[in-house]
This record gives structure tokens, C-alpha cells and sequence, in this order.
């Protein structure tokens, strides 16, 4: 990402069917550079089905630049008690290596901050590797919080499994 | 919350409109225990609005104990591009001081935990504050992870209405 205007070459528009595999490879270079690159299980079945049918999980963005797809932003709303209205997170968001510093990034996040304010969504939300510091300084400069004191917690596998199980000896 | 049996006292079922006030108490409650009391600015009409309507954007379920509503869970789902599946995503837990210790935090939990794998998520996910570790010790006993080399952004007010201008000088 860069502080360069996109210009007119560069073009969001919203994912379709037709791009899922281009979506699955996204997916895959950005947990290659996020040092995961073994940790994608998804396939463009699921993808199809959580993301194009009548109540998608997700929501996605490719970019093109010069006409071609570079880079992808995909997201979903999450529902804030204290403020009584939606978020909107950010759940990926990747460019092209080739194509970085073109500003293809920031307008990615632009085109999603628009969609929040039109969907009532006064938060937008995503997460950040910590040894990711250029990312971190990118987001200070655009006036974004860092919530540092809350820590994110995750229940999986056989832990999800057993906390999912009747408890024995309890009467419900 | 404790390690106790439930029993056949409490009691999980869905939340209904007619629970909109005692909802909108308990997320009032937990932010004052949350040391935000002043945090809150949901209204009833707009959680009717967002957890009720055809696409609500939150689930909510009720903790009854010997017939009277004294906790609550409110969730909804997010995305894992990894797995490519559903999440579930616990934004409140809150049992009214008066009952703690009877088993009915964790009763909510293993709820929210069935609930979680009949709908095909392989992960629950929450946040918790950093000073609060009677609640993170018993999330470890129960097998939860802790990403803390993720940080959590926010972009909101002022910034996000910058963020989503188009930019000046951009031929798009």
C-alpha cells in the first residue's frame, strides 16, 4: 500500500462467482505472507457457497489495474452492543506484489470505509500481525486505534468438542 | 462463572422482542463491569431493528435460573477465509453479579459451543480484557488460545469519513 493517488487505471468492483479461484489464490499468497502458508483449507466449493448464496458469510472486492484482477478485499458485519449498530471487518486484504505501491491498497480500503458509512457501520474493523510495521504505521497515519488491551481468545477441535458436550451428571 | 454443574435450575432459550429491555440492561451492566459505563449508546428500537428483523446482524440467548432472566450471550457469525467456514463470534457474556458461581457463564458457553458445531463452525472466538484473569484463567482451563500477536484496529468517526472520501486529485 502507498500514499499514491489510484488514478484512473485502477478499477474495485464486487467479487463474483466467476472469480473464485482467483479469490482461493489470494487467499493463499496473503497467509503465505502472513508465514501461514500451510493453514488454508478452504476451497472454492465452500467459498461459492458461504459467499454467493442468499445469506452470505462474507462479502468480496477484487481490484483491477490496467484490466487486470491484482488484489482482493473481502468482509463481513460484526454487531457492536455498546453503539447498538453494525461494524464492518475487514477480514482480508491483499495486493499483488507486483502491484504494490500503486495505491491499489488504499483504494481497496477506501472503497470498503464508503460501504460502512452507507451500511450505518460507524466502525471498521480488521486485525494486524504486530511484526507487520509498515502496515501498523500506514493505519496510524489514516488516524486508526489500536486495542491493545483486549486480548483475542479462540476455542477449537477437541477443546470446542468437550466445551460443546452435555456436562456429565448435570440434569440438562 | 465456575466450574459447577448447571442443574436443572437454568435454563438457555432464545431471546425474543419482548427481552429487548432486559438486553439492553445486561449490555448497560457488563460495560459498567467492562469500566466503559458510559460506553453505550444502543437503543431498544435499534436492537429490535438489528436482532429481530429477517437478516438480523446478531443472535441473542437468555439464561433463566429458578425462572428469572439473569444472564445473556449474544453472537453472530464471522468468516475464516483460511478454513473457508463460519465462525461464531461471542460479542457479550454476561451473568448478573447476584448469581455468579452457579454455573450459569459456562452453562451459556457450552451452549454457545453446540451452537457453534451444528452450524459448522470449527471456531468459537471472543476477546477479553487484559486485566480480567479470573476470566482468562478459566479460559485456558478450558483449552482456549490467546492470538496476541494480532492487534485489533479500529478506524471510526472523523477518520473513517476521511477514509471513505474520494480522493482529491483521483481521476476515479
Amino acid at each position: 500500500m502507498s500514499n499514491h493517488a489510484s488514478g484512473a487505471a485502477t478499477h474495485i468492483r464486487p467479487a463474483t462467482p466467476a472469480d473464485i479461484p482467483l479469490i482461493l489464490a489470494f487467499i493463499r499468497a496473503l497467509a503465505e505472507y502472513e508465514r501461514e502458508p500451510d493453514a488454508v483449507s478452504a476451497t472454492e466449493e465452500r467459498l461459492l457457497q458461504h459467499g454467493f448464496g442468499p445469506n452470505p458469510y462474507f462479502h468480496c472486492l477484487i481490484a483491477e489495474h490496467n484490466g487486470r484482477a491484482v488484489g482482493f478485499a473481502l468482509y463481513f458485519f460484526n454487531y457492536s452492543t455498546w453503539l447498538g449498530a453494525p461494524g464492518l471487518y475487514l477480514e482480508d486484504l491483499f495486493v499483488h506484489p507486483d502491484c504494490r505501491g500503486l495505491g491499489i491498497g488504499k483504494a481497496l480500503l477506501k472503497h470498503i470505509a464508503a460501504i460502512a458509512l452507507q451500511k450505518g457501520c460507524p466502525r471498521l474493523q480488521w486485525e494486524v500481525l504486530d511484526w507487520n510495521t509498515p502496515a501498523i504505521d500506514f493505519y496510524k497515519a489514516m488516524g486508526a486505534e489500536f486495542l491493545d488491551e483486549w486480548r483475542n481468545v479462540r476455542v477449537t477441535g477437541a477443546a470446542l468438542a468437550r466445551l460443546a458436550a452435555p456436562e456429565s451428571g448435570a440434569a440438562e
